[in-house]
């Protein structure tokens, strides 16, 4: 199908926009989309790169998946900061040969995403290219002062992780291996292919001012808790064996993925990692909505990160998530 | 120079970012960046991307002006609603090898624009890619209800437009065949490369109210009226000998580019497009701090373009402007 790039723009807005709803003042369609704030909220802006060949692969990810995960991991962001999303800008550069079929489905999945989050499309541009590459922005809200940072914990602060970690590293592998686990793999790679980002959470957690920090579990906890450390100017101490993780089933045993490893430094997982001061601590429910909550650990005054166990060892933490400019994948 | 993601993104920061001025409650290095909505104002949202070999070629564009440009382009289209920007998230991919000279160049052109538009940095996301990737998200502002939509055009409205058209798309040839003109060459390379965004006139232009439609000029004349035409559900006639164009200087008569054909078809000039009823347009000056602002033509009521001259013969004006999807480059 060939297309100009009015046509496409068209195409698009037709499966996504949302032509001022109650978000927007104007949509799609313009040199820009106007929105109105309201009144005692801040805006929060967050974007994120999804390209193919560094963050998926054409042959490996659907359309659909590819659509909605582009959405659900900038949406990610947002929960990370206790806030709810308003709508999203997509900057889209595709082949011709990919403007039939895989963006028909692509559609799909970003409308699904759309609509779940509740984050209509506002505006964007398009433009050909031989790969697949996506930016998405989204603008998100939240009351005025009740941002959670990730610059806010303090040496005592108990940390939390939502969910269970390295299950989208495990959806990875057996999506790369062309083998899927038996049981709990295809929810790994529905947590790989469709996160969900824990935006009811993130703005429970905001407007009853119980997390002094918080940031969202993107490249891995180790990388992700050392950011948040760093920015709040402290260190922490977490216990191996507490870490909720991913149950690897299937296989030689010998050739089974470390589910260690896989918590401590598998990306892509979309959980909240947070602190909370000890006393707020107690009232925290052992799941929020289903998912569950999890103390792993503690912040501590002293500048590095520090594992415990198996066997109350301690050693420090290696910071090995996700970096673009580290590794090849 | 070897760069983890997280170094980079220091070298960003510490280039552009304005942590928490007075337009941003919080600046970069979150996981999302928080604005202050003034109240009684709107914002705007745009993206735009800025692609190494579809935008711009590594071997003939300097990084100073690659960082100037992919700000100013984005900006533009806050300047054609009216707006004023508050502040950008930039979406970098980039080889490893050019996190060094490449990247302090690009910073620094970057720098000045921000500096420029009053428009600093708020957050983005960095990622190592072959090609050099960029994607700008600007937010801006303007007062409720004063934003220039693209649909307002009635039947009857003047036609204006900004500067001379055809300057950027001049300066393109000449520096992709490695002849600069001599005089106005320098002229157009200069448009070419650093374009200057309409802020101050399109502000001007929203608050006395004068244009009814607007949009600013990135695709090329032919390309953009048309786009202002369909959403105002109007046409247009315009003036070939009215246009005012760039001066083609140097070489052979025959080999010269058409003066005309780059006024109605060439892009990236970013002058603004707009209309104006009668009644309004006899009080408009003839510049605008330095900028001509000059009547092309007039809205019409049958939706088509036509195009007047020379000899007062009339043809249907051509849409022949840039489009991803319809040439190669």
């Amino acid at each position: 199908m060939k297309a100009g790039e009015d046509k496409l723009v068209e195409r698009i807005v037709e499966a996504l926009a949302d032509k001022g709803g109650p978000n927007l003042a104007l949509g799609v369609g313009d040199d820009a989309a106007l929105s109105r704030p309201r009144p005692g909220y801040e805006i929060i802006l967050t974007c994120d790169w999804f390209l193919e060949g560094s963050h998926f692969l054409r042959s490996k990810h659907s359309p659909d998946s590819v659509g909605w995960k582009c959405l659900a991991r900038a949406v990610s962001d947002i929960a990370a900061m206790g806030g709810q999303p308003k709508c999203f800008l997509l900057s889209l550069a595709l082949p011709q040969t990919l403007t039939g079929r895989w963006l028909h489905h692509f559609l799909t999945g970003l409308r699904r995403a759309a609509r779940s989050f509740s984050c209509p499309l506002a505006g964007g541009d398009t433009t050909r290219r031989d790969e697949i590459l996506i930016s998405v922005t989204v603008i998100g809200e939240v009351r005025a002062g009740e941002a959670i940072r990730r610059s806010g914990a303090k040496p005592g602060d108990l940390i939390f992780v939502t969910g269970r970690l390295g299950e989208a590293e495990l959806g990875l592998r057996s999506l790369r291996s062309g083998r899927t686990q038996r049981g709990r793999g295809d929810l790994s790679l529905k947590k790989h292919l469709y996160p969900e980002p824990r935006l009811a959470l993130g703005q429970w957690l905001a407007r009853r001012r119980i997390a002094t920090a918080m940031i969202d579990l993107s490249d891995g906890l180790s990388s992700d808790l050392s950011r948040l450390c760093a920015a709040s100017r402290v260190g922490a101490r977490i216990a191996i064996g507490k870490i909720p993780r991913v149950k690897v089933l299937g296989g030689k045993a010998s050739k089974r993925p470390d589910a260690t490893e896989l918590a401590l430094h598998g990306g892509d997982d979309y959980e909240l990692l947070f602190t909370v001061r000890p006393n707020r601590a107690r009232g925290l429910p052992a799941a929020f909505e289903g998912v569950p909550l999890t103390c792993i650990g503690e912040i501590m005054h002293e500048r590095r990160l520090v594992c415990v166990g198996p066997g109350e060892r301690e050693g420090t933490l290696a910071v090995r998530g996700w970096d673009p400019f580290r590794r090849r994948e």
